[in-house]
């Protein structure tokens, strides 16, 4: 997506130099730099630089690739997969992507291993976009429709940050709001600021503006009143997993917007690559462990002070504690349709499977 | 209720001295300020050092006592009125005690005047004290019968800040909570944090911390999943105003909470001093206008810096507007009952009519 009219990508290369923009300091500063040894893509993973399960996955990739220019024996390569690997553990694109460079690199010459793996880092970034590419395209088609239907602007919400700096580009809940923007379909987004960590007004307000795509910044509390005055036209969130009941485990608060929804006749969709959906769960109200994340970002928030310095600010009194569940699930009966990179399907275990009989178990 | 032990009022008086809490700098300070003139009084409304309806009326009232000692002419009592009014010029409350005070005084010999003020703004106050240990009484019912019925903690989620720092003492929705605490039960309050303005981490959290009512603050996102869950007994909130049918309008959020009640079975409680029910209006959500309040308590947050200082920080980019709707309307059907001064009633026309013989026209 753009920046100011400038197409970026969450990562790149110029010629052999792999860049990124530091998303630590997003939306106050849009810090862009270079990765130029394994150590700094271990940094940039760990820290946070980069956050987002496609984007960590495309990030081990090219360090992987980086890595490998200094020194491409056997025992680095392994020892590369180890150090990358530990900078996020549980981060499952990045194991799947550390596995794929090392299975694919591991037959070749050494001599030969530098090269194959940015060739092989570039395959993982481009295909990523193209599955959002194409989440994007089945997603356009339902705001098209709306369109038709309504006449005017068509209003849609967003929670948290399902968006291209969490991806290599275009994002997912995001795309099909890009392809209708870009088409030239009148499009105005509200977005959740999603408390605690406010990816919504730190992330998802930024890439908007830069893009270009008209949007307000609203309070998580403020979408059931929206929704009650027929000011939404339609909810699309990202997930984190969907279950195979289609049950879709999101950050905190999207299960209320769901709710909101449902009660007033909004369309709620959930935009998601074949890959989050876990088989072998079903009921994600009972199977999935939420987690409890730190209170601090319950008690403290960030944000710019009067001076220019990003700073932590404790909105509470000491003595009183938080509680963070960081996810929630909202359950299957409450979406209405799942958009993926093969097309929309209702949220129910025989569609999900119909749509995806070669991943169904 | 008490601030560490000692026993507390949100507006007092030693002697001649009225005293209150300036909350401007609640959770971080607790500054005790004496208001000895007229001009104090209205600095301390008009800046709100003091917040929500009854303590504006009680305050009102006991400017106009201080503001006849300087002065108890005829016309005097008049400028007084006017000078106090100004202050917040739509708070009914406001209005409503200083017609009270003009009402009883104008009457007597000027020089019987002062005193006489004092004395009923002595008796406004304890009245508003009244109503909400009413309110408490009847909520307490509620509270116990849940407590024998499970065993156990009672958990209650309130939203935003209905406490004692916005009445006289008591307040509305933390009144029965309270009543609770005191008597022994084991309660439990989940705290919303309620942005935009963070009354219930920066109020809520604060006079429960105070006097010692066991309690976490949330982020207004996580509810819903707490619901769930089982974790939630009870949701008790305040209301700025409740329609003849029911509807309550109350800080935004409020709705989506209630959603979430009626979709996990939970009970949802509104407590309210019957002057906050409007007998004009029916359907809340057609009728009532919501205030769309400014765009900066969207896209900043206050809180303490890291060098102790209270400072607003901006949460989002320059470039992205902010859509600020401070209240919503949740319909009587997903409301389980009013707490009211006379007892606990169901949100429907008959059955306020039936509780407020007296009061609906």
């Amino acid at each position: 997506m753009k920046i100011d009219g400038t197409p970026f990508r969450s990562i790149w290369r110029a010629g052999e130099t792999v860049r990124i923009i530091d998303q630590r300091w997003l939306p106050h500063e849009v810090r862009v730099v270079a990765l130029s040894d394994r150590a700094a893509f271990a940094t940039a993973i760990r820290d946070m630089w980069v956050r987002g399960a496609p984007l960590i996955g495309a990030t081990a990739a090219y360090g992987m690739a980086v890595a490998l220019r200094a020194d491409a024996s056997d025992s680095a390569l392994d020892d590369h997969w180890q150090v990358l690997h530990a900078t996020r553990p549980t981060a499952i694109n990045l194991r799947w992507a550390l596995d794929r460079m090392r299975a694919a690199l591991a037959p070749l010459p050494a001599a030969d291993r530098a090269a194959a793996a940015l060739a092989l880092a570039d395959a993982i970034a481009d295909e990523d976009v193209e599955l959002n590419r194409q989440i994007g395209l089945h997603g356009l088609a339902l705001i098209k429709a709306i369109a038709a239907r309504k006449g005017g602007r068509v209003n849609i919400l967003t929670h948290c940050n399902a968006g291209w700096p969490a991806t290599v580009d275009w994002g997912t809940a995001t795309s099909p709001i890009y392809h209708a923007h870009n088409a030239g379909i009148d499009v105005h987004v509200w977005v959740d600021e999603t408390r605690p960590r406010n990816q919504g007004a730190q992330i998802t307000a930024w890439e908007l503006n830069a893009h270009g795509v008209p949007h307000s910044l609203i309070v998580d509390n403020a979408g059931g009143h929206l929704m009650q005055h027929g000011q939404v036209d339609m909810v699309i969130v990202g997930t984190d997993r969907t279950t195979a009941n289609g049950d879709v485990c999101n950050k905190i608060g999207t299960y209320l917007k769901a709710l909101a929804a449902r009660a007033n006749g909004v369309p709620f969709y959930v935009a998601l690559p074949s890959p989050t959906i876990d088989w072998r769960v079903k009921d994600g109200v009972a199977e999935i462990p939420i987690e409890e994340r730190s209170p601090a970002e319950v008690t403290h928030v960030q944000g710019l002070d009067p001076e220019g310095r990003i700073v932590q600010v404790r909105i509470s009194p000491t003595g009183t504690g938080a509680a963070n569940p960081a996810f929630d699930v909202t359950p299957a009966t409450l979406v209405t349709g799942l958009i993926t990179e093969r097309g929309v399907c209702a949220a129910n275990p025989s569609a999900l499977r119909a749509m995806f009989p070669d991943l169904a178990p």
